[in-house]
Formats: C-alpha cells, sequence, structure tokens
C-alpha cells in the first residue's frame, strides 16, 4: 500500500503549496483522493499514470479539494481516454462536472460514473475482491466525507514444507487449502489446515480525514487503522477559530489518532497563515508520538 | 503598456506548461485575459497584485483558457476583496461560475458583474477616459473573441519654452492649450496651438488572438497594432489539422501580423507535441521577421 501526498495545504493554492489530493495505490487500484488545483500537474510530476486511475474520491465540493476535477476529466479526453471513471463524491458532483462540461461544449467521450453520496452515516461505497472503501462522515462547514480503505483478509499462504510430507496433496487440492479448509487423507485422517498453511498477511487499511472539526465520532470507524490523514489547518491557539470554521488543531488530531489506536498519524492542510510546519509536529507528537508531517511528493509505504 | 505572460500552452497543463493567460498592465489598469487552470499561482509567481485586477477577458469556454477562473474568483474571496470584478466573456460564462459557486455553497462576498458576449461583429466592450477594448472576433470550434487593447489619444504637451515667450499665458490657460486650443493674445492675434505645443505620444495598442483557425478578418480590426498575440498552435506540415480543429500554424499567424503591418508578432499556445519552439520562430519569421515566441513569465514592454 504506498500513499503519494500531491498537495496538502488549505485554502488557495501557492506556488509551492497545493491543495488537497493524494494517490493511494492499494490491490492493484490507483485511487484519487481529493483534487485541488493543480492536481493533474501534480500526477504528472509524481509520475502516477493516469491511465491508471479509474476511481476519484471527492470529500466535499470546496474549491481546495475539487477545483481540479473538471481539467483532470478533460485531460483524459485529450489523453483520449475509453475506460470509465468512477467518481464517489457528494450531492451535486455529478451537475458540478457536467455543466461545466455543457457549457465548454465538450464531451468526456468515456463513461463516467458518479457516485453521489447523502448518507450521514458510514456506508461501504467501493467493494471488489481485494478492497473496500467505506466512507467516514466528517463535521464540515458543507456534507463531508473521509474515507477508509480497506484490504480484505487474503488468502492463507501454503506451507510447502508440511505439504511435500504429503504426497497424497496434489496442486488441484491448493486453492482448498489457500481457502482454510483441512486435508482429508485416503486412511480418513484429517490434516487440519494450520499444519499445512500459514495466516495470511494482516490487511492493511488507511483513512483520510478532511476537512473536519474534532469529532469523536470518527473514533470507532478509524479504529485500529495503519495509517490515519487527519487535517490539521490550525495550531491549538487558533482552537476557537478550528472551531468556527469547521477544521481541526494539530493537537486534536493527535487526540483522534491516540483514541482510535491508530499506527501512523499524517497531519496535514495547513492554514497558510503558518510559515513553518514545526509547531504542527511538536503540537501532534505531544500527544502522539508516531506523527508526520504531510508534504507535497511524500510517500508512505506500509508493506 | 506592459504584457506579462503566465501561460502560453494549448490543451493540458504540464509542470512547465501553464495554458493560456496573460495580464495587461495598460494606463493603471491591470487586466487580466484568460484563465486556464493554475492562473492565480502563476500571478503570485510573478508578482502580479490580484487587488489591482478588476477586469478580466475570458477569449472562449474551452478549459485550458477559463478553467482557472474559479479558483481565483474563490481566491479573492479568502483574500477579503470588496472592489467589484468584472468578467467579460461569451454567454454561458456566468452560469458557469454561479453554478461552481452555488454548489461548493459559496458565495463571492464581493460584486461580480458579467459581461456575456454573443456578437458576431468587432464590438466596443470597455472604455474609460484612456483606454478602449474591442472585440476580435475569431473563428474556432466554439463562439471565441479575441480582444484589442487601445490606449486614447493623449492630451497635447505643453512647449513651455515657447510658452515662456508669451507672459500673458496663464497655468489656468493650460489645460485649453493641451485640448489643441489656440491662444488669443489680448491684441488680438492668434498663437497657433502647434507653436504652444507638441503632440501627444502615439497611443499604444495590444492585439490579442487565441484561438482561431487563419481567418483574414482580423487584419482589418488589428491593423497596425503595436504588438499582435496571435496562436500557433501547429507548425504549417498540420496545416489540415489546424483547419479541423480550430486552430493555426505559425506561417499563418506570421501572414495575419504581415497582412495587418503591426510591429511586433508574439506567437504561443504551442501544442504539446511539439518539444522544441524553434521551428516555430524559424516558420513564422520566414514571413514576418519581427516574430517573438511566448514563454512563461516573459514581459514585453512598449514605451
Amino acid at each position: 500500500m504506498k500513499l503519494t501526498i500531491l498537495g496538502c495545504h488549505s485554502a488557495t493554492p501557492r506556488v509551492s503549496a497545493h491543495p488537497t489530493s493524494q494517490v493511494l495505490e492499494i490491490k492493484n487500484h490507483t485511487f484519487l483522493i481529493d483534487c485541488g488545483e493543480g492536481a493533474q500537474v501534480q500526477l504528472r510530476k509524481y509520475k502516477v499514470k493516469f491511465s491508471k486511475i479509474k476511481n476519484i474520491f471527492i470529500s466535499h465540493l470546496h474549491g481546495d479539494h475539487v477545483f481540479g476535477l473538471i481539467g483532470l476529466i478533460s485531460t483524459f479526453r485529450l489523453l483520449n481516454r475509453e475506460t470509465e471513471i468512477n467518481v464517489y463524491g457528494p450531492k451535486g458532483i455529478k451537475e458540478f462536472i457536467v455543466t461545466q462540461l455543457r457549457l465548454t461544449e465538450s464531451h468526456a467521450g468515456y463513461p463516467i460514473k458518479f457516485h453521489e453520496l447523502t448518507s450521514k452515516k458510514s456506508e461501504l461505497i467501493f467493494e471488489d475482491k481485494k478492497v473496500e472503501v467505506h466512507t467516514i462522515p466528517l463535521k464540515h462547514r458543507i456534507y463531508t466525507n473521509g474515507f477508509l480503505f480497506k484490504e480484505k483478509l487474503g488468502e492463507r499462504k501454503l506451507n510447502m514444507v508440511a505439504i511435500s510430507k504429503y504426497p497424497e496433496i496434489e496442486v488441484c487440492d491448493y486453492q482448498n487449502l489457500k481457502n482454510g479448509k483441512d486435508f482429508k487423507l485416503q486412511n480418513g485422517e484429517f490434516i487440519t489446515n494450520d499444519i499445512l498453511t500459514t495466516a495470511p498477511t494482516k490487511p492493511k487499511s488507511y483513512a483520510f480525514c478532511s476537512d473536519t472539526s474534532f469529532t469523536e465520532s470518527i473514533v470507532p470507524i478509524v479504529k485500529n487503522v495503519d495509517l490515519l490523514y487527519h487535517e490539521a489547518t490550525f495550531l491549538n491557539d487558533k482552537i476557537d477559530l478550528a472551531k468556527t470554521t469547521g477544521h481541526s488543531t494539530a493537537e486534536q488530531a493527535a487526540t483522534i489518532a491516540k483514541k482510535a489506536n491508530i499506527n501512523q498519524l499524517i497531519i496535514g492542510h495547513y492554514s497558510n497563515r503558518y510559515n513553518s510546519k514545526d509547531a504542527f509536529l511538536a503540537e501532534s507528537e505531544n500527544i502522539f508520538n508516531n506523527t508526520v508531517l504531510a508534504e507535497e511528493g511524500k510517500i508512505f509505504e506500509i508493506s
């Protein structure tokens, strides 16, 4: 699982401060998460193949999370894309894109499937054999969701040394073993599965939470994730401003991380009022030690 | 008069190839011309004060000329703008912006006045004491205008050496002299204005033409301008592609420049298919010698 930060600042884009956008590579998927202005250029800069993106998740319709989407959708067309794209985002996102395509007298030229979200409860919005994506309802000035990306528990792994002791076990039996079944010998004896296989790799998980006020309702949804991105727009001296604008402080992000017992916390969505990020790190580490600052181009790998 | 190129490439933005946007400073105005994605970051990069922009001219509603507008309008609000902004562009530009503001649950917070254009003939769309802006109807796949920016003829300049010979001429007479009036002495004799003043500075003019097929209907409108920007998306080996896509070649841009007897030609809106711009310059210079390549950050001053 590999997360690339394309942009991690709030509000207006600046020369070296792009608004929110991330790429998550998980089980052969390349998920784009949020798409602030300039995201398509950041994708190029960090060598993400446009054709691999088939699912885009938009947390909310504020400009610093969505103004880059129409440009990306147009660029897909110019690159002669034919593959369907799925866009998951708040109700209104379809009108947002379709109106612009109509007024620019353009058409995508490939299928765009909009999955408009309205639920205020966490829901499963994407699923295949290996991955699930759930929404994380957030508390912002506008309808907003974070997203929880979870690998599914994989197959058990064959213990070839153990298997080789039983010549009766053939290649055609392997899938049953991977599925956890015991093996019955011709003499009627059962070899239990845990002798013939080992446990599958622990499924990895990533939770993305931007933008939100401090809300403990996030905690049970992101419980024990390997990696949590939680916005930290302000430092704690601006806790009142954070509340009125629907944002969090670094300390609040760290508090969520601690309560949810997650492994590693990434903070970002910094307000442009701060020149240095050091105070964000210090404030967060004071509550939750395994904190890392989001930075453009930074890659997080969980192996 | 000072022109700053913010972006001069066509189609999809790339790391060092921004789509069309320019800033024209003329007689205390700071006009923004087209606004492709990332234009607001380019404005910051090239130190253009956001607060000085009061008039934005959009040639057409293709993404590489307009996708940066909603972000800029939103940023104005975040910067607590109160001054009115005027947006001149094709019919539909109001819906384009207003729909996005509504769906992002935002409001500009300052007045935006949309001037929606529909005429297929050149028209005067902006005028004050010192400047006029006229449309230049272009021939593209979608309704498109270029813009002609013209200084008005200024006042005549006082010839103080000549004036000092006539003690009867007082300070309160100066404005009449600047306006071109003769001076009547007490003895009834007239001193003609051309003795007392010199001609005003020649008014400067800039014409912006992007995007367009080769069309000679531009020629009379841009006749004798000091500076002409004419798109040159392709080289002449792609003249058929230029025609079908509603674009021009470098040779065609130069042909317009030559026929219109302009002073200096800037070409740009290069297709991303070309790695080098040298061939564009060579092809254009072959027809019209005073050609310059548009480049990001390049400044053209006419003094």
